[in-house]
């Protein structure tokens, strides 16, 4: 392709809405265009780019056996409404009506599709395990989209769905598919994405895991020990902590003015926050039922880790509605509330803590639960794992905090749409039986970002070989010289015939122009032909990471570069 | 693959709802399944035959300077109210609100994404001409969906958008593009489309082509000449009609009681319908004003031309409005009504002819327009062309009228969404100019199944080597016959990895069942195993089309067959 002629524009200045460096440079590369909130339009760099992360991740999973498919886009909200999401899931699927005024929704994920597609066509143990996928557009109506083609309204995922009859069965193919992740982020050059325990949220199921690579830029957060393999998504991190034993003494009530939050009681006591036990209130979002969480002063509540205990949504507690909460001033030592209180495990142990007394101004010091509570209660894990911490698999305190990108995701989704949906096979013994599933997502515009935000410099992207937009980047400097428009049309030429994908740059502009747009698309070889190298008999190629530089003979070059090429791919073949 | 893993059901029994081939196949085949009103869901073997007709279309399009790049199903909708088809196109546009109330649309035509993806990026006469395409998928809220692949609501579509300086250009391209459609539909294994001229309707523009797979289930109804290359869709083409001349007689008012239609007329007077004159009332849909249409008894009026005559649409009068008008006894001559009178072609040069005399039971006979009408009028051309008519090309009475299937489109689309979407570039004298555009569309699924309409028999369809979901389909017959076992698995290994694209049916079924699958998934070259080919030394190749059955040496089974492969696949190499 030459570049005069390819659409889009790039340009030096950073647009006010750019946040983060793929953002940045994606739009100032020209390689998409905002259309609407969340919603993009891609050019060729992009488009090429997605292209060829889509064939890697179709490879990978026809590997494991996967049946590529199709699934619609828009789609009946009947079946949402059969697994119970149409209800359970919030605005951020897109509902309508169609014009005979039938409800429907846009895919934002496809387990529903999946099983009805599946259900009715595998209705014999022998049809099992297999596993379907596709490659499509999904919407989800995001509050707040953000960071480009990060976080989007309308993006293209790959989503894969398996079916088995055991457990076991569904854990081995998950190991595999796990791999074929693995390899699938090596192969679009970011083997550094590391694997993470998730929430299984929205989505139903138990075991689940996140593909995250680690930036500071990421939504997520991540807690990773620094001694062992343990890794887990912030939200369903346990939290381990170890309380000091000291000499116990008697509970007292004391005056604390002005002393509503941990930060003001601390400075006004002279105490350490580990010292103090903090309330959190939530409303159950259903009930508007009060929910109280005690933690340890210094510590934060994990409120994911309070929905999946209580097995229901709560919203922060502003406050305006009747709880009987004396705020600023709760603890757990006589509080009376028609609600639930819940006591985290960072509170075991401690003895001689300060807390709320439930009363204006008032604080009790000395506390110590197991004496002083009058109701029976349990310790759980509420709160948030922290840096240095306690790691849960090597008990080291060597808990890291991190930031991510997801970039994919894995779940043990068990029965619970098999069973929704009705979805049955025949067994061996002729019983009827649901069968178990997983599922499978990869967002790949996302994929693409990620790796620009883990591969670029200062003047733009870095895309590995294995989804560069193209492969060579030639810069023909002064075109308009007879020599070099000779030897450049010819490489270009040569190139192509060897099917070496070229993108070609013979516009009469500056050489620095020329290399700040080569900058900006990111091209891993860039093939320099200008009067100079000629006058030394060559062109002069370079890595777009600097990590090479060297001049070539002007007959051998096509040959040369298509070698260089091909060894640079080759590193990719994993 | 192995077919006893592959995900869907194949039947014999035919569906109630579907009544064309190509969806009774697809459905007992198992290439979809229904997820609603118009939306499907492919399973592999569609899935499979889709990739490959996209990447044939893609090949094309790159092929005449193609790039592809990927525009929103889900896009905010101002860009449709600027172009002013948001108010314009009727209900199939589906048109919702996203959880911001931002109004929105899904796209069913991307002229306006196409639009804004390129302005601002191409500024400078120096960027033209360029053409952008993209293969993604469509929505449009049809009323009447039907015959599976043929008319769905969602759909996969390959849509592209050319800019030009000049309608010089914009022709010589257009006609580029119409040699790649040629080569596409080649391609795909339907050479016989053929292309017609057409309305541009909503799009648009002035000259427009569609291409047509001419069959009895088409909706499209076309004008074919039979002695040249005339070719038109219905709705465009010109007829042309010659009457003989007789001895001109007086005016005369007749009584015609239950005479309201031409049929009780003809029958009454004991006449030709080609000797009265018809009159048709439609109504303008915005106005209600009355439009009265005349043309010869015995022909039809197209209404498209009424519209495209009086750049509004009609509708049909029911009588239920007020309009002055003597139904069944409406005649040209001393009308009087607050409306419009169009006096078609077909009338011109007939004298004597017989028409309402607007009074209730009464006709004129031997009515001479010229000579009769008080007002001046003209004649145009508001007719349907007929079986037999005159070819407005080589003048013979050659005319064929039959049914297609619009399989892609083509249009000149000018200035229209340049104008209105204020899209501009700087020419050569600094001027600012919109360019001019063409559009050029293919709908995928429906290509599928019109390919399957075109290649069939009684028992499947029969897929062209060029898309066909796979190229060998191995029947082992008896595998739990050892040596059956062992030859087939050999094969089916040895095909694989020499890139032949294998299905592989070793299931402990029937020769019957066997056959009764591969003959509905339609795999142009079927091998079987058995004890009794084996006896033989032999395997038994066959081909889906029944043209050619012959035995191959076990031994040089695999490579024989790759070759078969490779020469029919080289058939389709244009």
């Amino acid at each position: 392709m030459k570049i005069a002629k390819m659409l889009g524009q790039r340009f030096k200045e950073t647009p006010a809405e750019c946040k983060i460096q793929s953002h940045i440079f994606m739009i100032r590369g020209g390689y998409m265009k905002r259309v609407g909130e969340g919603i993009y339009s891609l050019l060729p760099p992009a488009l090429r780019i997605t292209k060829k992360i889509e064939n890697i991740i179709r490879e990978e999973m026809d590997r494991i056996g996967g049946q590529e498919v199709l699934l619609p886009v828009a789609m009946p909200a009947t079946l949402w409404k059969e697994s119970g999401r149409f209800e359970a899931v919030g605005s951020e699927l897109l509902r309508f009506k169609d014009r005979g005024g039938i409800d429907m929704v846009l895919g934002m994920t496809h387990e529903e599709a999946a099983v009805h597609l599946a259900r009715h066509t595998a209705e014999s143990y022998m049809n099992y395990p297999f596993m379907i996928y596709q490659i499509q557009t999904k919407f989800r109506d995001e509050p707040r989209s953000r960071g480009g083609l990060i976080r989007v309204r309308e993006f293209t995922m790959k989503d894969a769905y398996s079916f088995h009859l055991t457990q076991e069965d569904l854990e081995e193919y998950y190991d595999k598919c796990h791999k074929a992740y693995e390899r699938i982020f090596a192969r679009v050059g970011v083997p550094e994405v590391i694997s993470v325990k998730s929430d299984s949220g929205m989505m139903g199921g138990r075991v689940a895991h996140e593909f995250m690579l680690i930036t500071d830029i990421g939504e997520d957060k991540l807690v990773v020990c620094d001694s062992c393999d343990y890794r887990s998504n912030m939200e369903v991190a346990e939290c381990i902590v170890e309380n000091a034993e000291t000499e116990v003494k008697d509970l007292e009530s004391v005056y604390t003015p002005h002393s509503k939050t941990i930060e003001d009681l601390c400075e006004y006591l002279s105490i350490d926050p580990k010292l103090t036990c903090k309330a959190v209130m939530y409303l159950k979002k259903k009930s508007y039922e009060p929910v109280v969480v005690f933690v340890r002063g210094d510590m934060e509540v994990n409120e994911i880790k309070v929905q999946n205990y209580l097995k229901e949504e709560i919203i922060p507690d502003d406050g305006s509605t009747e709880t009987g909460i004396v705020y600023g001033f709760t603890g757990p030592v006589g509080l009376d509330i028609k609600g639930t209180i819940l006591i985290d495990n960072s509170l075991k142990g401690m003895n001689n803590m300060v807390c709320g007394a439930n009363k204006e101004n008032y604080h009790y010091i000395n506390v110590n639960l197991e004496r002083d509570m009058k109701k029976p209660f349990e310790y759980h894990d509420f709160s948030k794992a922290y840096q240095g911490s306690i790691c849960p698999c090597c008990g080291k305190k060597t808990i890291n905090i991190c930031r991510g990108i997801e970039v994919g995701n894995i779940f043990q989704l068990g029965k619970k749409y098999t069973e929704t949906m009705e979805m049955q096979y025949i067994d061996k013994d002729g019983v009827l039986q649901n069968p178990i599933m997983g599922c499978y997502g990869i967002g790949v515009g996302r994929l693409s970002a990620s790796v620009c935000e883990a591969r670029h410099d200062e003047n733009g992207p870095i895309w590995p070989m294995s989804i560069a937009p193209w492969q060579v980047h030639i810069c023909a400097i002064r075109p308009d010289n007879e020599e070099v428009a000779k030897i450049s049309n010819a490489l270009y030429e040569e190139l192509q015939n060897k099917k070496v994908e070229v993108i070609f740059d013979d516009r009469k502009v500056s050489a620095g122009v020329m290399f700040a747009d080569a900058d900006l698309l990111g091209v891993p070889v860039r093939v320099i032909v200008s009067p100079k190298t000629i006058s030394r008999g060559a062109v002069e190629i370079s890595f777009r990471d600097k990590s090479y530089k060297a001049d070539i003979s002007i007959e051998n070059a096509a040959e040369e570069i298509q070698k260089i090429v091909a060894e640079q791919l080759a590193k990719f073949d994993i």
